[in-house]
C-alpha cells in the first residue's frame, strides 16, 4: 500500500459525519492502517479513542482524509500544505468542488487511492499579511480567497491596489476578493469572477459591488504581489478574511500584502475525477429547459 | 413668491458646508423668507440662531433646502415625505443624482424656484416592516433603498421572497437589495441591477452575490408586496439597512415586509434638469477613449 | 361552452407536432367545436381538411390554439392581437414561458379553459417602423423584443437612443434590444437583462456587448417613444428584427422608432399556472447542488 | 542605433494617416534610416517612393512601425510575428492598448526607441483551423481573438468545446470568444470576460448572450488546446473571425480548433508605457463623479 497512516478531519460539531466516520474507522482498521483522528471529531467517537492535533497528524500521517464538505476540505489544507501530506476529501452533504468522493464509494475509491491508483493536483494557497505602521500584525493563508470586506451594511470602502508595486486603481466597492483557482468557482464566481483552470497558475482580483461599473475581474501570473491599502474609511472599517474562516479587522492606512505561499497542497482524486464534470453538475450547464 | 417659509437641513457634522450655508442664508434673508435651520445644522451658525426639530420643519415650512450630496436628501425625505414638504437639494461635492444645484448658482437657481419656475418630480419611498412572531418590531423608510444584508465577511444568508404572496424563491446570497427607481442608481446599480426611469411605479429586486448564477434582478410594480423571510443561518446573522442609514438586526425566522409607502417626496429641479444628462455624467456615458 | 370556434395554428414544418394535432383534433371534434386550421399545419393533416388563412382565423374563431413552443405563440400573437383572439399555447418541446399546456394535459386543460376556467393575462406588444428619409420604409410588431443588430461578425455599430425626444446616449455596441416584459425572460436576459413582472407597464431597453462598460439596462414607462439612430458604420451594417422571426436591413441614419402597441394579446392559462413557478423550472432556481 | 532598416505600415484607406507618415519619413530619414513602405500606403504618398509587399518587410526590416489604431497592429503583428520583426504603433486617433505612441512624440520617443531604449513585451498570438470531414479547410491567426459568431440577428448556434480533449459543455449562445491576453481588453471585455494581465501566459474564452445564464468566462493556460464543434444549427449559420478582420462560414459539424501560436509578436513600447496606466485612462477607472 502506497499510504498506511491515515488522518482524519472531520467538520466539527457535525453530527452528520457520525456515520461516515464509523465507515471510514471500520474500512481502515481492516487495511491495517494506523489512523490518527483530529480533534475536529471531538464527541463523534468512542472516548477511547485518543485524539491528535492538526500539528501531529501533518508529522506522522502520509495522507489526510476530511469528512465534510469544501470547507472542512479548505481548513485542512491550510493546516496541512506545509508537511506536504496529500488530502482526500469525502462529502457528506452536496458533491464538492474538492470533496468529491462519495460516502457510498468509500471502500472502493479508497482502495484505488491506497494502493497508488488516484489523479493527483497540485493547488496553491495564498498568504495574506496585514501591516500597521509597516509592522506585520496578522497573517494567515488561504487555499480558497483572501476577501477583503466592509463590515457595515450598504457602505463603501475605498482602497488602492497596487500589483507587483504598480498602481492598478482606487476603487470604492465593498470589498475586493483576492482568488486562487481553486477559489475561482466558490466567492469570486458570485461576484462575477472568471472560472479559472485548476491548473493554471494565476491569480484574480474581483471587486466586490464597486462604484465604478467598468471595474474588472483582474487576472494576474501567480507569483505576483498583491497589495491592497484600505483607503480614508470614516464609518465603515474593513474585515480581512481568508477562506471565510479566519478574519480579522482593518482600518484606514492598513495595507494588505498578497501572495502565493510556496508549498502547495497535493489533493488526491479517483481516477475519474473530471473537473469539467463537476462544473458541468455543480452550474446545471447540461440541464435542458 | 411661491415658497416664502424655507427650512434647512445640512450633512451633519461637516464643515464642507459652512460656506454654502452662509451664502443661502444671506440670499434667503435678501428675499425676507422665513428661515428655520435644522438641528442637523449645529455649530455651524451664529448660536442666536434658534435651531428647530425635523418635525418643526415639516410642520412650519413649504420648501426645503438641504446642503450635502443625496445622502443629505435621502435623510430630509423620509422626515419630509408625510408633510408635504417639496425638496431642492444643493450639492457641495460632486454631482448627485438627486441634489443638483450647485451652490454657485445658488442665486440664479433659488430666484427661479422660489418664483415657480421648476421641474417637478414625485418620488416614492418604500416602507420596511420587520416581523418577528408575527409582530412587527422594526419598521422605517427608506427613498433609494432596504438593503438586506448578512452581517459577516464571506458567509451567505439564506432567504426566500414572496411576492404579493407567491413564491419567488429560495437564494444562498450576501444579502437583497429593494429598491425604488430612485435608489436604482445607487447601491443596486453596482449589484448589476436595471436602471429604473425616475417615473416608473415600479421597484426593483437585486440579489447581492447570489450563490446561484441565474439568479437576476427582478422588477415589478410599486404597488406590490414584497416579503423576505431569513432562513436558516447558523453563523451568519443578516442586518436589514434602509437607504444605508437605519439599520436592524434580523436573525433566522424574520420577516422583512417591504411595501411602497402612499406618500410620495417632491423634488424640485431647475428648468433644464435632465436625468439622462446627469446620468451621462455620472456614468461616463460621453466620453471618448 | 365559453369558446366554440376554435383556430389552430403550428409550429411549421414540424414533424413533431403531427401527434399532439391529431389529439387535439380528436378532442374539439367531441365536444363539436367548430375548427379553423391554419396554413402553418400544411402537409400534417388529412387533405380533405381545408386550410385557412390567418386572417380568417382571426375573423371567425374566438380562441387559437398554437401547437409547438413560445416561438409559435409569439408568430400568432403578432397575428391575432388586432382581432382580439386570445391565444392557448400547447408546448411540444421543453416548457415555455408562454406555451405552458403540456400535450398529455389537453383534454383536462382544455376542459377547464373552453368552459371558462382559466386565468388570463393582457400582454402588450411593441411596434417597430423604421424611417429613412423621414418616411417609413418599415414596419413590423413585437410580442418579445426588437432587437437592433450589427451584421457582421465582430464589428460594432454606433447609435444614439433618445426616449420621449430626450437624448439618453451615444453608443458603440453589437446591438440593442427594446423589449416587453414577455420579450425580458428571452434574448434580453441572456445580456444582462432585468426580469419584468408580466403584469408590468413597462419596456426594457439592453445593449447587446456595448464598448462602454458602464452602459447599463434601462426600464422605462409603456408608454414611451423610443427612437434609435444608426449612427456612422462604414464597414458594417445593421438589421432589425422583431422577435428574431421578421428582419430589415437598415444603415447609417436610419431610425427606428418604437412605440407600445396598443391593441394586447390575451393568453389564457390553465388555474395553476404561476410565472414564477416556470421562472423557477426554466432558470434552475430552486436546484440544490 | 539599434534599428536601422524600418518598415511602415498603416492604416488602409485613411487619409488622416497622411500627415502623420509624412512627418515618420522626414524624421527616419534625417536619421538615414532604410525605409520600405507597405503597399497599405498607396495613394498616400509621393508616386515615386516604391511600395513593397508585407512579405518584403518581413525579411528586410529589423524593426516595423505602424500608423493607425490598435486595429493596425492588429494586422501588421498577424503578418510579421514569423518574421520576428517587432512593432512600434503611433495611434492616429485615440489611444490605443497597443498602439501607445502618440503622432506629437514621435522624435523623442522614435530617438529612444531606435537607440534601444524602451519597453519589450512578447505577446503571443492564436491559430485558428477549421475542419471540415477531417481536413483543415481554412487557417488564420489572430493577435486579439478568435471568434465563433451566429451570422443572423438575433438567432442562437449551437456548439460543444472541449479543452485539451475534456468535454466542457454544449452551449446554446450567440457565439463565443477565444481570447489573448491581449484580447481580453477588446471584444472579450464587452461580453463580461476578465482582463488577462499582458503577461500572462492564458487563454480565455468567453461565451456571447449565452442561453444558460450560469455559463461563465474560463481561463486555461496558453498551450491548452481550444476545439469548438457547431452543432445543429437548422437555420442559423455561424461564422469565425480572427481579430474581427479575416472571416470564414462555418456550418453544422464544422470543427474550429485553437490553439497557441508558437512565435510571438514583440511590442516595443517608451519606457514610461504602463498597461494599468492605458486601462485606467480607457476604462476611466480614475474619475470621480
Amino acid at each position: 500500500m502506497k499510504f498506511s497512516t491515515i488522518g482524519i478531519l472531520v467538520k466539527p460539531h457535525s453530527e452528520d459525519v457520525r456515520e461516515t466516520l464509523e465507515k471510514l474507522l471500520a474500512y481502515l482498521h481492516g487495511k491495517d492502517c494506523t489512523v490518527f483522528l483530529d480533534e475536529s471529531a471531538d464527541g463523534l467517537v468512542d472516548s477511547k479513542i485518543k485524539l491528535v492535533s492538526r500539528g501531529e497528524i501533518g508529522e506522522k500521517c502520509d495522507l489526510a482524509i476530511t469528512i465534510g464538505g469544501d470547507g472542512t476540505i479548505l481548513n485542512a489544507a491550510r493546516s496541512l500544505a506545509d508537511k506536504h501530506v496529500p488530502l482526500v476529501g469525502i462529502n457528506i452533504g452536496r458533491l464538492g468542488f474538492l470533496a468529491d468522493v462519495s460516502p457510498d464509494d468509500i471502500n472502493v475509491t479508497l482502495n484505488n487511492i491506497l494502493s497508488g491508483d488516484y489523479i493527483e493536483e497540485e493547488r496553491f494557497l495564498l498568504k495574506a499579511e496585514i501591516y500597521r505602521n509597516n509592522k506585520v500584525i496578522f497573517c494567515a493563508e488561504a487555499l480558497n480567497d483572501v476577501v477583503v470586506h466592509v463590515r457595515d451594511v450598504a457602505r463603501m470602502i475605498e482602497f488602492e491596489t497596487y500589483i507587483n508595486q504598480h498602481f492598478v486603481n482606487h476603487q470604492r466597492a465593498d470589498g475586493l476578493i483576492v482568488s486562487t483557482p481553486t477559489g475561482s468557482t466558490a466567492y469570486a464566481l458570485s461576484n462575477g469572477g472568471p472560472i479559472l483552470h485548476a491548473d493554471l497558475n494565476a491569480i484574480t482580483l474581483v471587486p466586490i459591488c464597486p462604484h465604478t461599473l467598468s471595474s474588472r475581474p483582474i487576472v494576474v501570473k501567480d507569483n505576483s504581489e498583491i497589495e491592497v491599502i484600505i483607503g480614508e474609511t470614516k464609518q465603515a472599517i474593513a474585515q480581512v478574511a481568508c477562506d471565510g474562516q479566519t478574519s480579522f479587522d482593518v482600518k484606514s492606512g492598513d495595507k494588505i500584502r498578497i501572495t502565493r505561499k510556496e508549498n502547495t497542497i497535493t489533493l488526491l482524486h479517483p481516477k475519474e475525477h473530471n473537473n469539467f464534470e463537476i462544473l458541468r453538475a455543480k452550474l446545471h450547464w447540461s440541464e435542458h429547459t
